[in-house]
């Protein structure tokens, strides 16, 4: 029997996303340096479709030519060693799927080491965590566009459908597209859980909510337009009780934020591009300053807070802060998505931007109602410069603004942190203003750099021999 | 007649650098590949004790052994290009001193490359301007340690000197060291012109003051804690008049930011080391959206804004935002040293903190009173984690925060961008929270992807078996 595809890695994500293939009907071969791992597989497949032989050697020729290998192994050399360990067992046209959370600069530099060989390369991006993998997850591969006839039945089966049945997965670009795609993904999704945690703790800090009652809240929300996976998970995780303690699970976990790079990764290249993505950017450092947890401890003996408790009506609070979060949410997708369009001026790409708002819709962890607007203001618009822009979004946030400064200014004078509500805020106010102090800090960089300016009456730039000479 | 050093690259720093040692009583030879730069620098040193030879072969002939080559040249391609030119004609002992704003991991790799040649490579950071350069620049050097003895009497001598006589020139230590501190204080500056531009702007747009109104303002907070280069300037440049069109000079200056992308390394920096830097990343963003200038004039008419004067008492306010930004420049210098701290960790440089502190007084672009305060704060702990820590600034931290709270959220309510001064206010938050939502956070993750968490009551890894299913 020659198998339909392989799958290296065994580990939750390759051995869920392999069984998602045996669901569909095709037939895999999976393998792992761990025999435990194979046999795992192997039970839990419970499928003739399914093998999962002991040597790569016989993994390899139990493939069906041109073989389609899908490596899910961790990112990194991981990588570099499956790849070294292929090379010399398959053969040209036969294709390699790198599914891990890579460095898109990574995929394409393994693009051009195998150039020449035949072989066909392809980085993707996965995301839904093990359930999506499993059931349905959204797929956003990219790189040697050859590969994508003999790819596109096999993906498109097993990806994540959304509510018109499309299948979440299109074919992103060439090189790196697709893991750069999936990096941009999870910097909105850094954003996203960020910002709902701020909604959790302004709840909490203000209104000494319990996590009962504002799991409530958020499984309220998730009847409206914040309607997302995440918040419906948030929702039932503040619902638990912890069964050692009998206390709320939440509180019993511990609150230094872990990170695997790619929220990093996004900011990193937003910073590259000359690109503004505060929202991202401040997420990622909310985990650092979480991960701190021992300064923080210290420094709250030390740093002193406000006093005073809110003593407004709790109702309206709460629905201040949802449509904060509202606003907040799409000023984070408005960066993501001008994050794509910076990476596809640079990269030359032609990102699909509506496909990718319409694969996001279902099956990834960030997927929300909220996409299925930004797919179609993308389908209206594909030359569409910033999300805030589209009319629907524009009105969205012109009806939010008002409770996003009035919480954010609780947030303020009652002590509470709430960096990514701030920076969204500051965001959509520098966006919207034709004209921002960048004046006087030209003048500075000419001052003492002449670096030189522009004018706002002519072409040309200027230097001004200024007057106050250094005197130390 | 053999020249104590050699400049290479005579653009305005160079040749301003190299005057400033001719007048410190060396003689010095600098070179050019512009005849033009030659002959002006010539002119400009008028000095015996100057030559610029014509020849690569015969700058370097004329050098004093072991000879000292200190170039100053764009970062980039130009280095590694002064570099190949130098080494046919140098000797082992000879020294390389790399002048410019070169990103530190290019310092450790060129270091690398000329191991075994003898020669001695230093990176240098040089800040205080093309006046500073002329009259005292702050240096910051640091690679191979064998060359200071020989560069300490050079350096020292033409550095700014400090108010009790130090000169602004220590040993920072080795590989990258000097170009990572002066990384980190272009991360501080960038922080520092920012939060300038935003009491500024706050000022304008609160308080309709005109441009010589704020800068009789800053020119008073400039006899106070505030005092510094930035402030000083700042002063000045908002009371010019602009000759042509009689109206103030800085209302006529385009307000699109520029950078050079030391604050973009600084932010990139932090996030690699994980470490805490919002605010440096904050003023990046500002210039990048501020350049951003032809979507901000469309958004502007599409994006909606509070309506509403502030109409509280002007000098109550002005008081706040000088208060503000004492408070917010604290939270900007903690991340800056905090940065230090950690690519110390990380590079193992043995970093002098106090000593950075100390030479940063003078002759540097943020050279400020502040800066004092900072030197005796490591002086008194050198293993201090936190500046904010420090009592006396905590003490400020305390007497400022009510302040920044009430400027937050004015300019939350009245639709003035100021993400710098809020990201510091929730970096001061954040940090004093011995509890942040994280652990929220680390459920979702454990949620959507198995990765564990910790627990408050004892230690371990984690996994709850969660129950949402993915159905789509």
């Amino acid at each position: 029997m020659a198998f339909d595809l392989g799958v290296i890695g065994l580990g939750v994500m390759g051995a869920n996303l392999a069984r998602n293939f045996v669901d569909k009907g095709f037939s895999v071969a999976g393998f792992d340096v761990e025999a435990a791992k194979r046999e795992r597989f192997l039970q839990a497949a419970a499928s003739g479709r399914a093998s999962a032989p002991p040597t790569m050697q016989a993994f390899v020729a139990s493939l069906a030519a041109p073989r389609v290998v899908l490596a899910m192994v961790p990112a990194g050399a991981a990588v570099d060693a499956v790849i070294d360990s292929l090379r010399p067992l398959l053969e040209p046209g036969d294709i390699v799927v790198d599914g891990g959370n890579t460095r898109y600069g990574d995929t394409q530099a393994r693009m051009l080491a195998l150039e020449g060989t035949g072989l066909l390369y392809v980085g993707m991006g996965v995301s839904g965590g093990e359930e999506g993998a499993l059931r349905g997850p959204a797929l956003m591969p990219g790189g040697d566009e050859r590969a994508w006839p003999r790819l596109k039945p096999l993906l498109q089966a097993v990806a994540a459908r959304a509510g018109d049945g499309q299948p979440c997965c299109e074919w992103m670009g060439t090189g790196g597209a697709g893991h750069f795609v999936k990096m941009v993904h999870n910097g909105i999704e850094y954003a996203d859980m960020q910002v709902i945690g701020e909604a959790y703790w302004l709840m909490r800090e203000l209104l000494r909510m319990t996590p009962a009652d504002i799991g409530r809240t958020f499984a309220q929300w998730n009847e409206g337009e914040l309607e997302s996976y995440l918040v419906a998970i948030t929702a039932d995780i503040l619902s638990r009780i912890d069964p050692e303690s009998g206390r709320p699970l939440v509180e019993v976990i511990l609150d230094t934020a872990e990170q695997k790079g790619t929220g990093k990764w996004a900011s990193q290249a937003a910073l590259d591009f000359g690109l503004t993505a505060p929202t991202i950017a401040e997420a990622v450092f909310a985990r650092t300053v979480s991960a701190a947890k021992e300064e923080r401890v210290v420094a709250a003996d030390v740093l002193k807070g406000p006093g005073g408790a809110f003593d407004g009506d709790p109702a309206t609070l709460i629905e201040k802060i949802r449509r904060s979060l509202l606003a907040v949410k799409v000023c984070a997708y408005a960066q993501g998505f001008q994050l794509l369009q910076a990476g596809d001026r640079e990269h030359v790409w032609n990102l699909p931007l509506a496909g990718i708002a319409t694969i996001w819709r279902a099956g990834c962890i960030i997927r929300a109602r909220l996409l299925e607007d930004i797919r179609s203001a993308y389908a209206r618009d594909g030359e569409l410069v910033n999300l805030m822009l589209d009319a629907r979004f524009a009105a969205t946030l012109a009806a939010c603004q008002e409770d996003l400064r009035d919480v954010v200014g609780l947030a303020a004078r009652h002590g509470v942190p709430a960096p990514a509500f701030m920076s969204a805020l500051a965001y959509y106010d520098a966006y919207r203003s034709p004209q921002l102090p960048a004046n006087l800090l030209q003048a500075q960089r000419d001052y003492f750099g002449s670096h030189l300016y522009q004018r706002v009456d002519r072409p040309g730039k200027f230097h001004t021999q200024w007057g106050l000479r250094s005197t130390s």
